[in-house]
Parts: structure tokens; sequence; C-alpha cells
């Protein structure tokens, strides 16, 4: 990897400030500079010592930065690449970890300038909570973090990232913004849908009765708005995609149960029962290995 | 409550097992007799010491019992009804732990004699493990149990019921079969349909790449497939409902954000996590007063 000196993170949110923490931790001699917005959020970020320096200099955050990653909701990024794209130094890498990719890889061509690299990240941390006060510097152990890259992505800085990523504990994968966002359209914002559509679909009283199984069904519809309102509308027309898909399911149970067919209504519980046992299996292997 | 000395619990899975259990930890001198069909459920019972006395003999584990409770699948009640029936004695009181009560009530009044009196119960307790093995006496702590009554139900056997349960830990309510079944097929029997669904639109290669978001939201749906299948057969025509329902939020998303409508998604979004911080709010605030 080539000798890092400074790396910045924009935001510092749980995952902004997990990522500075982990750089404090495991890049021993880089400098972790942390920029926020708001000054609750830089006091917040010093009390708990999350980086090197805490600024609300947007330009120079970025002025000396070897790696810039974007840890805001995906709507400011273009915002930020405008922003920054004047005051990045030549052959600085500027990634994010935003939960789509499409629009990110394309508003980074749109605004940053040729002589720095753009790569997505995708680390697969995080939480029903929120705020630099959850961060840990071990948030993305045995996580998975997607790389996303195309025909223009710059090769060296691509490995730069892989390696980043590598040494925060994450299994990284490597993909295109396209795949990624059908992917994670499926196993990730169609259960948020969800999840708050199993809420909603209940009113207040009802709600009272619940066990614990639709409190773990529902526990990503606690998560925080801002965010996810932006991934669904920045994955939309994958989103509108996965909706119909659930609804096809849905309706399966609903043919089965309606003739009373027994043998039906069991192959769909065996189906998902097998698939996640799948999931847990796959998991646990890696796990094992790391 | 009336002197108690046997209670007989037909069925040794987790359920079962745990009531039996809960009786020999809260009910010092009352006898717990377990009925189990199956040598090897027999044999684990014996070897977990969670009832005073196993057996393969239904006429004979029922015939001095004070209380019966079925602890196996529901579309199981009618014939185990019809079984033990003429075995039981004056004044016994028949109950179960079904997800569901408009049936073994309707099942109830038709195979138990006019001497016996029968009492819905569901205490809403289990995880997606199976088996005596993961039996305990403490299951029903701090968890809701229904006791569902119609117009021809014996009242002191309702106190008696409501006293049993609340003694193995649970906060007991009383509703009516039907008010029953439609509150849970929306607050628990459609989740279980939805995670199933989740897992079941995505194809094994895509599932890899889930992370604790999906997880959780499909926990459910590893459960036992028998006794889902029953319940949800057995409660279908409110299930067919609740699906219905559940695609109507569905599509408000969908609406939402074919539109690209922001301000509509996190309406949805925040009405969902509002009501999900009631629920838990209402939990902890149950827990604290026990």
């Amino acid at each position: 990897m080539k000798q890092l000196k400074q790396i910045t993170v924009i935001g510092l949110g749980l995952l902004g400030g997990s990522v500075t923490k982990g750089i404090l931790h495991y890049f021993k001699g880089v400098k972790a500079v942390g920029y926020a917005h708001r000054a609750v959020t830089r006091a917040k970020a010093k009390k708990c010592k999350a980086a090197s320096e805490v600024t609300a200099d947007l330009p120079g955050s970025v002025r000396n930065a070897d790696i810039v990653i974007l840890c805001t909701p995906i709507f400011t990024f273009e915002s930020f690449f405008e922003k920054i794209a004047a005051a990045l130094p030549s052959g600085c890498i500027v990634t994010d970890v935003g939960s789509t990719k499409v629009l990110p890889h394309r508003w980074a061509a749109k605004c940053l300038g040729k002589a720095v690299y753009y790569v997505g990240s995708h680390p697969i941390a995080g939480s029903e909570h929120r705020g630099i006060e959850f961060a840990e510097h071990d948030l993305f152990k045995n996580t998975d973090c997607i790389v996303t890259t195309t025909k223009t992505t710059n090769n060296k800085s691509v490995v730069q990232m892989k390696k980043f990523w590598a040494r925060l504990g994450c299994n990284v994968k490597k993909m295109s913004p396209a795949e990624h966002d059908r992917i994670y359209s499926k196993v990730s914002h169609l259960p948020h849908i969800t999840a708050a559509s199993l809420i909603n679909v209940n009113n207040a009283d009802d709600l009272k009765f619940a066990g614990s199984g639709l409190l773990d069904t529902s526990r990503i519809a606690s998560g925080p708005v801002n965010i996810w309102s932006d991934i669904l509308l920045a994955n939309g027309k994958n989103c509108l995609r996965q909706i119909d898909e659930l609804i096809v399911e849905l309706k399966k149970f609903k043919d089965a149960i309606s003739v009373n067919d027994r043998r039906r209504v069991e192959k769909l519980l065996y189906a998902a029962r097998d698939k996640r046992a799948a999931i847990i299996k796959h998991k646990k292997s890696r796990e094992a290995e790391s």
C-alpha cells in the first residue's frame, strides 16, 4: 500500500466516527481528520477522541488527504464532491460509505477532476443506533465491504481501498455499482421497507400484543429516517421491482392458504427455513476462517 | 385457587416441557404429568427431569388431572379432545397453548363433555428453537398470556387459568377467541409469512450478502414448519386479510418512491419508527412494574 499520511472522513456519525476510530487503531502514524458540519458533533467527536483532528473547514480538511471518505447521507454526496473538488490534491482517492452505488459513481464522474480517483465503498455495518456516541473502532470487523468499480476506475486505487477496508476487518468484495444496487435492494432495502410496513399495518393498541417475533422482524424500522429515505430514493427503480417481487411471494402464501393447501404452505416455509439455514452456515464458516 | 394435585401436559416440546418444568418450579406439591407420543421425547423428558411422571398412556395421564394442557400442534387438538374426553374427571379444566383460538374453542365444544371446562390459552412465548432440550421453567416470565373465553365458558375455571399463568410469570389478558385471532394474525402470523417471503424472494447467491438486518427480519422464518403451517391454516381468513393489508402498505412505499416523493417516504418511515418506539416503551414500562 502507498505510504499513507492522512485520511479524511467527512461526516462523523456512527459510521464516520467508527472509520476515524478504526484509522487511529489500525493505521498507526496515519492522521485521521474528521470534518463535521455541526458544532455539537465536533464537540462529541473531540470528547471521545474519535479523530486526530476535528474540523469545520471542509476544503482544509481534504487538502493534504491521501484518502477522503464521505460518511454522510447519500444525497449530500454530489454537493460535497462539488465543494471539495478544487481542494483535493492530485492522486487523492475519494470514496464513500453510501448504501447505494450507482448515483455516487455518476456524481463523482461529473464533479471530481481527472487527477483524483473515485472508488465506491459500502461496508455492511451499522445498527438502528445513530451518532458518534455509538462509534467503535471494530464496527467493521467480520462485515462485508463491497468495493464498486467501473471501466474507468483506477486499478491501483481499487487495490488500495480493498486493503484499507480489509485492515478495518472487512471481507472485501468487488462488483459493479449496478450489481451492488440490485443485490442490496433485495437483501437490505426491501427488508427495510417491509419492516416499516409490518409496523404501519398495525394500530398502536394491537402492537401492545407484539411478541419478540415482530420486534425482531421490525428492528431495522427504528433506523435513522433521513439515511433510509436517501437510500430508498437513490435506489428507487430496484426497490420498486423488489416490492413487486415480494408481493408475488406474499401472494403464493395467499393462494396456498385460501385453498387450505397444507403441502404448499409447508413447501414455502421449508424453502425459507432451508435458505436461511444456508445463510447462517455461510456466515459461520466465514467467521471460523477469519 | 382450588387445591391442585395434578396437572397434565400433553406434548413435551419446547412449550410443553417449559410448562411441566414451570409447574415443578412454581407449584410445589403439584404432580406434573407429561404425555408424549414418541419414545425419544419421553426419554429426553425423563433425562432432563422435566416432569414428575412421563407417560405414553394418554387416558391414564389425564384420569386424575385437575388441569390438562395441550401443547401439541393445533390440528392435533380435535383428535386429542376426542381421545381424552371419556377419561377426563368431572370438574377438570382443559386448556391448550395453541397460537390460534377460534378452532380450539369450536373443537372443545364439540368433543368435550359438559362436566369439564375448556378455557383457551395462548402464552406468547417460544423461539425459533424446538424440542424439550430448550425448555426452561421461566420461559413464560414477563410474556403475555391471552386467556380466551366465550359466553359459555365457566367463570371459576377462567379465574383459575389466569392464576395458573400468572404464577408462571405471565401478564394475563382475557379476550374472545375471534379478537385473539384477529390481533395475532396482525402481530405474529403476518410477520411470519413476511419473514419467509423475504427469504424466498432472494436466491441463495444474493443471500450471501445479507447483513444483520435481513437476518433479524427473517429470524422467525427458521421456526418449526409443522407448527407454523398449522397456525397459518387455522387462522387462514385473518391471514389472507392481513396479507392484503400489508400489500396496501407496501404499495404506499411504491407510490411514494415511484414519484420520488421524499416527504411521503419519510412520513412512512417516521410513522413506523415512532410506533415501534412506543411498543418498546410499553414493554419496558411493564417490565419495570413486574
